[in-house]
């Protein structure tokens, strides 16, 4: 029997040979790609994009914050597995209130989202938030804009984007646990197209109100596209679809150059045509992946997989 | 055997009794709330609404104008089943490609998407697009915006958004199946919550380079919540999740008021977390639903359901 | 712009167009191949085999006879849609259960399944069977299979299988909406590859306690390789995946020939590696479908897409 | 702030505590449960009930073989967390096919399913199997089916089942790391529910054209709801839907008892209504477990999530 050049005989997982993460995706990688397979293609995809001086450009879409990833992202940031973060709105809005002193919490017990409205109680799939945590953003946030208007404004008027209103809050706030924070000490763009859209959006808003606070699209989209050309390589690590995808693959289509590297992580289907769940070859025919990146997609869910590929990069990083 | 009272024995669909998409809308109603009782008891409640006197704010994302629903959202609109549109800016994007003359194309053979690049097609899952269209796009564009540039800035400055320009495009343009037109000449407000997200987002970035032109997200706030403000009864239709789901339910939250219909379409599921398969109900916890709002989530391919309740709701009209 | 020889512009779905089932089938076909798309060249594929002289060979797995496609199902069988029909034991003892006269129940309320349990209700989601219906389908099954198994014993002992046992049940039952009594009276094979994995299959084991009856696989597996062998020509449409998927496909493996039509419906994924999720085109690596065959797979709730399937397909034979 | 007695503040997943599979499946458990925390939750609700002595029912369905978990299910069955397993024919069929000297393959490139059509290779997604396999498994399974028949048939008539014949495979192969050898030593029942549907199935077929070989559905029937009414406590494991999550969990129907502890993993849809999918609360109205019964379900490809289980439940019995 003559086999392919390329194709070998299949490994199967052997659970005997785990100890760390790094052994996980060691077996996850030699065995079929299947799920469990295409996490350890991601693995070594991001690997060989490091090695190869790649920076890594991360979309973050889905509640990440509520769904207890901050320490992950966090991780990430700092080991050098995210070099440029495009999020949501909501991840950061999360991200706030636990920097001003509100916790979400988990193991809500509820007959349903009615009697949570009459407790003040917001949730987000399992994760919960009272609402006294919106006062609490509240005054933290205005008084912060205030000072961020003061500070920047030229003749009263203040026109800035959410790249730079973040890391601007990066450089105040204090909590070293912060998204915000991490992506400021680590000179980590950070970037929410869609800053509108979220509680956070509704502060600025709000302040916008009494304040000649524009926040103008067109600023980020000069920075995005400016952070994507002075990198001579790039990755894209895609964690869920939505805006944060979209964008972060449309900062190439102004160069010349295109995304060489590609993992994303996703439950979004390929079939009923949308962005979120379109393949990265597609986006080769658009000129945003080269044909030859190397590519792969985790048809899972991101709290899952994410939390692995960081500690199994975090633990590579320590050998 | 003692039924509860409000049970009753199923109906199993009969296609005997179906002529019309009104007769399958109605045998669906009848039947079990698997998928296709889901789509009955959506039409009912968009019904329901819309004889209590509620607006119908729809938000839409997915590749629906690349996979043929232009004219579905376009009647629609003429027809009274959307009195206000939350989009996003690849579908404002693709039906301006069609109104400057580009057709779309389906049944493009390929070998692969190397091969697309290589003869300039751009992919949307099944449907085409040449890159000749976006030169296209971007003469028209660019005079365009500089008419509205020259016509609405104050000293050598526009600020302005989504809703405002495009309410100013529907003005200009003559094409009668543009969605862009005919929310204009219907009077009903258009948002892209992310228009810098979108090559119409980099046409008018293009543009701002050399003319002060800022797109304040801000803007578009006030207006949403005014529009939802004004309105004394609202219904959400939420095609698909993303930002425009998000940023359309949000504009009740500085309100008084809550949605008081709901019918959502998505393929998004409900355990990875995220907002865009978060229920309705969850939604109730923040205050966007109330908890009596009759709500139902079908959970299909948009491109097969939405044609259905439009069809049937024109033809609901008819009679 | 040079057009690739079978492109064409994409037609957007017109509702303007559409009457009937047949129109709006219609309108799938023409536009792009997202959900709605496939529906239409799923129709186009089974009317091309029907002319074309094969059969329709139909696996059909889910709750569909709880989800109120019992109608649907039979409809198809009279109309020519299913020519060969490979099922679930529940789908059939959902089927006797009606046939003995204890309807479904839909629109049940429950605070939850205890309550469900505790009132003897059992649930499939949102449709509802009470456990009174269990003892008459007891009493009528353990009276037919004694009649039987007295009919057709040899030496007291019966070998059997469930293709003979459905046949014969079938010309004894009278209910006309019956999917055993419309199989049998349309002479369309039926078979139910796990009856032992039903109630049906616990009633005949039952019986079994008492007097020697043999449900012999190995049977049914020469009946389905001959109803294959004899059948010319052979379209396969597979709604939803699992055992029946898989029995029916298989059918060809020890014959010189393979399916030559392929429609699938199914919300089950490819990216898993099962079979129920696995592509068409991965049949054709088996021998299970030539590799020219159409094929398409429609990724959407079978109770959606069947109901519109089988009333176009009625509709198209009356015009 | 008054929190419910049960909740408390969100613990976020943190990799530095992360050294081994113990440590992640333990912040898993810590933290909100979407995904990640699904599996921290379902790795509870297995030790637990091993602590309280319930018995470990498994239903296996996918390709598990072909994708690679051959070893991590041998390691389950050693390590006491399945205790009785119920599969699919497909991955006995894998499994004996391995046992018989033949790998699986993987990253064999290929244009089209075509081209493997031309080459003999099988696929499985991103698993092959070259049917020269096929031929190797006929000579051994021919010659062992006649020993089979000679050692067990009563004039000349053997009349047996998948759990019989499985057995007794597993006392003559040698294979240490073949499933049906490991149930056998580890004197684990082993149920094929469908063994017609499978090419074990038609090794089987083949040879009871020439000898008289029955299987027959009722015996295991009889044999599975034997095993459970044994175990005094019982805990289901479904890995996957179809006939064996159905067939595992129909054996407590007829005994008084029912499940006590349940973990599923799918990526099945709770919304078509159909059994696979269908959650384990649904169960209850059909008393297959208590209401009090823990349980969780992980919404994900199991090729991920059973080997990060069964690693973790190795490295916790080696602590």
């Amino acid at each position: 029997m003559q086999h392919d050049k390329e194709s070998h005989d299949l490994h199967h997982f052997d659970p005997s040979k785990v100890s760390t993460i790094i052994d996980l995706v060691d077996q996850f990688s030699k065995t079929a790609v299947f799920g469990g397979g295409k996490i350890g293609r991601a693995f070594e995809i991001l690997s060989d994009a490091k090695k190869d001086g790649a920076k890594i450009f991360c979309s973050l879409a889905g509640a990440m914050v509520p769904g207890g990833m901050r320490l992950v992202i966090g991780e990430a940031m700092k080991n050098g597995l995210i070099d440029v973060l495009v999020t949501t709105g909501a991840n950061i809005t999360h991200d706030l209130i636990e920097t001003f002193g509100v916790s979400h919490l988990t193991n809500v017990s509820h007959k349903n989202d009615q009697e949570l409205r009459e407790k003040g109680i917001d949730r987000v799939y399992d994760s919960f938030v009272h609402q006294d945590g919106f006062p609490t953003l509240e005054d933290n946030m205005q008084t912060l804009l205030m000072e961020f208007f003061e500070e920047k404004k030229i003749d009263d008027t203040l026109i800035t984007s959410s790249y730079e209103l973040l890391r601007w809050l990066g450089s105040k706030i204090t909590d070293p646990h912060s998204i915000v924070k991490i992506a400021y000490e680590n000179k980590i763009p950070l970037f929410v197209p869609a800053i509108a859209d979220s509680i956070l959006g509704l502060q600025i808003w709000l302040k916008s109100q009494f304040h000649k606070i524009i926040m103008d699209e067109m600023k980020d989209l000069t920075y995005i596209q400016d952070v994507f050309a002075e990198s001579e390589k790039s990755c894209a690590l895609l964690v869920g679809g939505g805006v944060p995808k979209n964008y972060m693959l449309q900062a190439s289509l102004m160069s010349t150059k295109e995304y060489e590297y590609g993992v994303a992580i996703t439950m979004d289907r390929v079939e009923t045509g949308g962005l979120s769940g379109a393949t990265l070859d597609e986006a080769v025919s658009w000129g945003k992946f080269t044909w030859e990146a190397p590519k792969v997609t985790v048809y899972a869910d991101s709290t899952i997989v994410l939390p692995i590929l960081v500690t199994a990069w975090i633990q590579n990083q320590q050998k």
